[in-house]
């Protein structure tokens, strides 16, 4: 098919190209017919130009052929730029001033009706589009989307390369080492009833990077987990992957945060403030319940165990006398909050696992509460002071272990924020709202009750911090990592560590973590031996990408931001993947589906 | 751990810094003692430093430390920065003139000794330094080509930006299509029984971008082909993958030539000349034997069929008379060569299916062969005439069916380049010896004779020529495709087409490649959908990114120029995968091995 090639885009053209005989290339966005004068916007990624069939000034052929346009219609069209009359430009559009008059038109492909309007948000289920995702990737908002997505790639990479770190790729068939989420396996053909594995990181390989002296690295790279999966996630996913030699935290954090600034100023032209603050991973629990606290609003939490420890109220006293903690919420102002909403608080509690929730209102300098003749005015008060109440607050208090006591209030804490609108509505353009938080000091380890034994916090490669490594030997669980997260709005959107880069040191950890001496040596056997080789101390982090353009664009899902996602059931709705295969093909890979 | 973080790397003192007290981090290169004192080269990514452990200047303990000091350990270093004794500066060093006079020093990490050396080639064999690749990848060589491979992301990228691309990233796991190569498969743990497969290449998604109205799109992308390999392939390999709304084959080599001509200015500082030369399918194969012809040497082949149809050389005239073709090839002062060498060339065509090779020799005006007496020196002259031969040129003649022909004697042109020096020892840096060429107005199909079928030559949606769609209902054999490849020096470098846009013909094709309706729909429904709602004409092409690194880097595999590649049975000798999994991941698949 030969046609006409556009000698400018639909977004392009001005009053100075006025009297210009252009070509335009594109669809048919909408068509009006005003008094047998045919008004079209014709669209492309650039914008949008309307053009006009006119009778008066096209020939017959071309004016019976326009007839025949209706919306997604692809055209080649020609003719001149004219001044639109007065009174009828369009402000709403760069290219509002002018019309163009065709003369020529050549239809190079037709269109069914679409099964949903590309210009209108005509509340389509999601499903609908994304069968049709070629249809919805029309739509301006998505286009959008990912237009800012490829800005971010090329600012993040021109960031990371000017600051001297190289572009690797590494492997995509790996060797399986599941150790934390299941991996998705890939059969080999030539060799029998072996696999590869679909990274779920390229960490084992960044650091053998380090350890090949490549000193700084940096991949935008796709990774897989085999999950069920939440709302949020999807099996492939996409990571900024970096990693450092010689490093500290400080250098970690700053070329980190220098990356954030420039991403928020390049792509939406957002100051952001840095350095960020930071918290350490026992305070944001104890202060928000939650290991990537939400700061855009307060409701902070407070530890009273030590209050309570003597307390008449033998729930708080046995509780504290087993090694459990006590802590409450504040809510200011939260008198208002009735008795009936206060029960709907008590059973979102009850089914996170908390054996319930007590309150009490601080009226005067009075605390009522129900739990009152229990907990004692005198305690109820000690309380209300640690919490730093005032006439009017109410008080919300958990029991439990101390990781459950914290976890309950930080997740009633979401809800509550939620329920009483204390979360901007949305993100990624004010820089106010913009609550970047490194969380630190996370703890080496935490003990799975399913499988009975410790598992890395972080992965089984970060290395503990240097003061707490004696705690190795005796209690693990005390020993705190060279971990770190970067949180912004109650996500994690990086996450890293300074790595272990001696053998020694990673043979012991790997044992903590149950890995015994011959599966170590079976699954990263050349880690340990490349240690051996002049290992330089190093570290670095992975960042959400999909994450931070989803909240950079303001989207609400992840799926907003990906060209072909997949859905909650990890199934492509557009080419139905996956799907079944010839017999041939299984029996070429020696396996069968049973 | 912590130490002293550098203040330079090992590449960055001069004499400017002499004066200053400075910190370096990195690996023990070499150790030289000279009367009790140390002289070390110490190296990073950067370069090399010397520095000096001096009894005199540094402390005991210092000193007694640097003893222990062996290649490739791990050290940070802070000293003095001096200018080396006159006459011991190294010139071959940017750091050559000065010294730093160490009078601190931390061992970071100690280290094996390593099983080949990093500093020299010593000739160890491909597997170890495959097996040790951390240590491989610390050799300068290695390095300069990651170096360099990274500095091609970067400009390849800039390039498609700067030209409206859109950078978008498409699904790794998708629907399995075999057509073609094998697809590496991906058990769904979700989906009883069904399978993802890797993609070959993004073939059907950049498509798809194309019918959503993105114009312009672009991706470095890895790729995967379950083929049994040669020497120069890779089962996960890279490649710039491009596609353009509203194209023709002068907008694609445009932008290709942009790219290419961009990537050697700003990667190796070399001007290459533009635009590249271009040849059809059938000139390539009639005059170089190859539909990649190497340009560096002529060695050129004459199509002498028409000459020799009515030749009394039953041979010959059988040949011609059901549809095959004679050709020759000329080796100009050919005449040295001898007898028995003219005898191994004549083995090589055999081994390669040929009946064998008749030769000539142009002595004086005469033709000597001892085949004569056959062909008769009539129709030797007629030959040698169509040759345009002259006096001491050596004819070389070979008969078969057209394709076997030409290809026989493209191959023979080669070994003979090889055997005779004709190929200029290394690429990469001389723009005289970068032979550029687009191949274009390839068949449609070619005969898969194994299948009794017609198989896609580039692939299955490649639009025909215009001129020859008619061809397809009659002799499907004669339509060209609207396909071209862009060769460089015998490599092929990138292949594309203009693609089909209509549903229509596209099911046309479909069914000329043995896919019936049914099996068209369930494999390519979304696409033939896809089709129906406006897909605007577009086309393509796709770069291999690891050839042109090796090409570039003057390299002779390209497992010099990827970080961490697998051997030609797709095994990863570091790592050892693929490798067996745990039962109970493939009881999660619902697979087991036969």
């Amino acid at each position: 098919m030969s046609f006409k090639q556009r000698t400018h885009t639909c977004g392009e053209l001005r009053t100075s190209h006025i009297g210009n005989y252009i070509t335009l290339n594109g669809w048919i966005d909408r068509v009006r017919d005003l008094g047998g004068v045919l008004f079209i916007d014709m669209r492309d990624r650039y914008g949008k130009t309307q053009i006009v069939f006119n009778p008066q000034k096209c020939s017959s052929e071309v004016y019976e052929l326009a007839k025949e346009l209706r919306s997604e219609f692809v055209v080649s069209v020609s003719g001149n730029v004219e001044k639109r009359p007065e009174g009828t430009e369009n402000s709403d559009l760069p290219t509002g001033e002018i019309d163009v008059i065709i003369s020529s038109l050549e239809i190079l492909n037709r269109s069914l009706t679409p099964p949903f309007s590309i210009s209108e948000e005509d509340g389509t289920n999601e499903e609908t589009r994304l069968k049709y995702r070629y249809l919805d990737l029309r739509r301006d908002a998505v286009q959008k989307n990912l237009l800012m997505r490829h800005k971010m790639y090329q600012v993040t990479r021109n960031y990371f390369s000017e600051n001297n770190f190289i572009e690797v790729e590494t492997p995509v068939l790996m060797k399986s080492t599941p150790e934390g989420a299941r991996d998705y396996l890939v059969p080999s053909r030539v060799h029998h009833g072996k696999f590869y594995a679909l990274p779920q990181s390229p960490q084992t390989y960044k650091q053998i990077l380090m350890v090949a002296g490549f000193d700084r690295y940096f991949q935008i790279v796709k990774c897989f987990r085999d999950e069920d999966l939440r709302a949020d996630r999807q099996p492939e996913f996409t990571q900024i992957d970096v990693e450092i030699s010689f490093p500290d935290e400080e250098l970690v954090y700053k070329i980190v945060e220098g990356c954030m600034t420039r991403l928020y100023k390049e792509v939406l032209n957002v100051e952001i403030p840095s350095p960020f603050p930071r918290m350490s991973y026992h305070d944001a629990m104890e202060k928000y319940g939650s290991d990537k606290p939400d700061l855009r609003f307060d409701l902070q939490l407070t530890n009273v165990t030590d209050v309570v420890k003597d307390s008449p109220f033998r729930l708080f006293a046995e509780n504290v006398a087993k090694g459990g903690a006590v802590a409450g919420m504040k809510i200011s102002n939260g008198n208002e909050i009735g008795r009936n909403q206060i029960d709907g608080y008590t059973d979102f509690m009850k089914k996170l696992g908390a054996g319930g929730l007590i309150w009490g209102r601080v009226v005067g300098d009075k605390i009522e509460s129900p739990t009152e003749k229990h907990i004692t005015q005198e305690y109820f008060q000690k309380i209300a002071k640690k919490m730093n109440c005032v006439d009017g607050d109410l008080i919300l208090l958990a029991s439990g272990s101390w990781i459950n006591t914290f976890s309950w209030l930080g997740t009633l804490r979401l809800e509550i924020a939620r329920k009483r609108n204390l979360i901007p509505a949305s993100a990624g353009w004010d820089e106010t709202q913009m609550k970047f938080l490194w969380v630190t000091e996370f703890p080496m380890f935490e003990f799975n009750e399913e499988e009975k034994r410790f598992v890395a916090m972080h992965h089984p490669f970060t290395s503990p911090s240097m003061e707490d490594v004696h705690f190795l030997d005796s209690e693990p669980n005390k020993a705190r990592a060279r971990a770190y997260d970067l949180v912004l709005n109650g996500n994690e959107i990086a996450g890293g560590s300074i790595r272990i880069h001696s053998s020694e040191l990673q043979s012991k950890v790997f044992s903590l973590l149950g890995i015994g001496e011959e599966e170590a040596k079976r699954k990263f056997g050349f880690m340990l031996d490349a240690f051996k080789y002049g290992a330089p101390p190093h570290g670095g982090i992975a960042f959400g990408f999909d994450r931070i353009a989803m909240l950079m664009s303001g989207s609400k899902s992840i799926r907003d931001v990906i060209a072909f996602p997949k859905t909650t059931s990890a199934m492509s709705l557009m080419d139905e993947a996956p799907s079944e295969v010839d017999e041939k093909q299984l029996k070429e890979l020696h396996i069968r589906v049973i």
